[in-house]
C-alpha cells in the first residue's frame, strides 16, 4: 500500500510525450489495480526501466490501465555494473537476481562453468524477469536490470563492453578497502559457481585484465560473493 | 563434499587444550558423517564460534562422533558489527540471518517498530540459529553470530555497548562512499522495518549519535538494507 512517501511505481514502455496515453501491461494493471488501489485521476510514477521516470495520470482504473503523461525525465547512466555469474547452490539465484536488481546492478550473465552449469536453474528466466521487475517498482529505479540467458565464459567475455573494468571476487584478492571501482563506464564482477572457478578459468580470467577482490574475511557462497560486490560497487560508485 | 581446499569445519564446544578429547553435537556429527562422510582417523578444522580454531582427528565416526584436539588457535576480535533491525515483509528475515552470518555480522538484533514488530517471524530463532550455524561452517569463520529475541528500540540502545559507533541506513544520508567505519570495537547499523522507521524513533536514534548513511541510490527493501550495510562494513574494515 503506498504511503504519503512512496507514491506508486510502475514500469510502462512507450514514455515518449508529455500529453500522449500509455496502456499497462496486464501486470503492472494488476499491481496498480489490486496492490496499490488505484483509482482514477490518481498520479503515480513510471518508469520504461531504460532511464526515463514520469509522472502520470490514471485516466482508466480497469484492465489494461490507461494513464496520460504528464512529465518527463530522463536520464543516461554513467556507470554501470555487470555481473557475471556461476550458478549458486539450490534455489539461491532467485533471490540473488532480486537484491541485485535492487541493488541497481544493470546485466546480470550467468555463465555456465567447469565445475557447475546452470542447466534448469537457468530456465527460470520468467521467474527472474517477475522478481527484477518487482524490485524495481520496490527500489523505485529507473533502469532495469538485464538478464541473460546463460553462456560460457568464453562468449561472456567476448561480449565484455570494450574497456570494461573487471573484478573477480575471491578471498585470496586485495581487500576491498584498498579498492574503488571507476565510477565511469562499465564495471564488470565475476564470481566464481559454489564449487569456484576451475584454474583453467582463473587463468582466462587473470589474462583479461580482472583483479581478485576480497569483500570479506569469511568465505562466502555464490550469491552471497554476488551480492557483496554489488553492495561494495553501489557503495562506492552507484550515485550517478 | 569437502575439496583439497575446503576441509570440512565443524561447531564444537570446549575446544580447551591439546590432546582432549571432544564430543560432537548430533548436529554436527550428522554433518560430518552424511555430508562430508568423514572417516576415523580423517583431520578437521573446528571451532568453538568464539574465536578458537582448531585441527581434530577424527577417533570414533559414529554419532556422537569423538575427536582429538591436534591443535589450538585463539583470535580475540578487534572490531566488530552489530545489526538491529525492524522486520522484513514475509520470511525474508530467513536468508538475512543467513547471510549476515556469513559477513561476518557479531551480533543480530531484531527491533520491534512502531510500524512493524517481529510477532511470530521473532518465534523462528531456532531456524535461525540452524541457520546461522550451516553459515559458519560454509564461510569457515571462527566467530558465531549471536541472535538475540526482538525486543523495544529503547531496550535495544540501551544495550548498545559504551563507545558503539553507530550508523543508520537510509536513502536521504551521506554517500557510502564518503563514509568509513572504525576498525576497533563496535560498530552497529540500524535498519528499519518495511515500512521505515516512524519520526519518533529517528529522533530518538539521532539523539543517540546515530549517522545517516546512504548505500545505494535506490530504495532497498529492510533485508536488502541490512545486507548492504553489512557487506559495506566487511568491505570497509572486517579484517581482523
Amino acid at each position: 500500500m503506498p504511503t504519503e512517501s512512496a507514491p506508486s511505481h510502475v514500469i510502462v514502455s512507450g514514455l515518449e510525450s508529455v500529453g500522449a496515453t500509455v496502456s499497462l501491461s496486464p501486470e503492472e494493471s494488476h499491481y496498480l489495480l489490486r496492490v496499490c488501489r488505484v483509482r482514477a485521476g490518481d498520479r503515480v510514477i513510471a518508469t520504461d526501466g531504460l532511464g526515463t521516470r514520469s509522472t502520470v495520470r490514471v485516466l482508466e482504473a480497469r484492465s489494461p490501465v490507461t494513464a496520460e503523461i504528464e512529465s518527463l525525465d530522463r536520464q543516461v547512466r554513467r556507470c554501470e555494473a555487470w555481473v557475471m555469474c556461476g550458478v549458486p547452490e539450490g534455489e539461491r539465484a532467485d533471490w540473488m537476481v532480486e537484491k541485485l536488481a535492487e541493488l541497481g546492478v544493470a546485466a546480470f550473465q550467468p555463465i555456465d562453468c567447469d565445475r557447475g552449469g546452470w542447466g534448469r536453474a537457468g530456465l527460470r528466466m520468467d521467474r527472474w524477469q517477475r522478481l527484477a521487475r518487482a524490485a524495481l517498482r520496490q527500489s523505485q529505479g529507473r533502469f532495469a536490470m538485464e538478464l541473460r540467458p546463460p553462456t560460457s565464459i568464453d562468449a561472456a567475455l567476448d561480449a565484455l563492453a570494450e574497456g570494461a573494468e573487471c573484478w573477480l571476487a575471491a578471498p585470496s584478492g586485495a581487500a576491498a578497502c584498498t579498492c574503488r571501482p571507476r565510477a565511469e563506464g562499465v564495471v564488470t564482477g565475476a564470481v566464481g559457481p559454489s564449487s569456484g572457478f576451475a584454474p583453467r578459468e582463473l587463468r582466462i580470467l587473470e589474462s583479461r585484465g580482472f583483479t581478485a577482490i576480497s569483500l570479506s574475511t569469511s568465505r562466502l557462497r555464490t550469491e552471497t560473493a554476488a551480492l557483496a560486490w554489488s553492495a561494495w560497487w553501489a557503495a562506492s560508485t552507484g550515485f550517478p
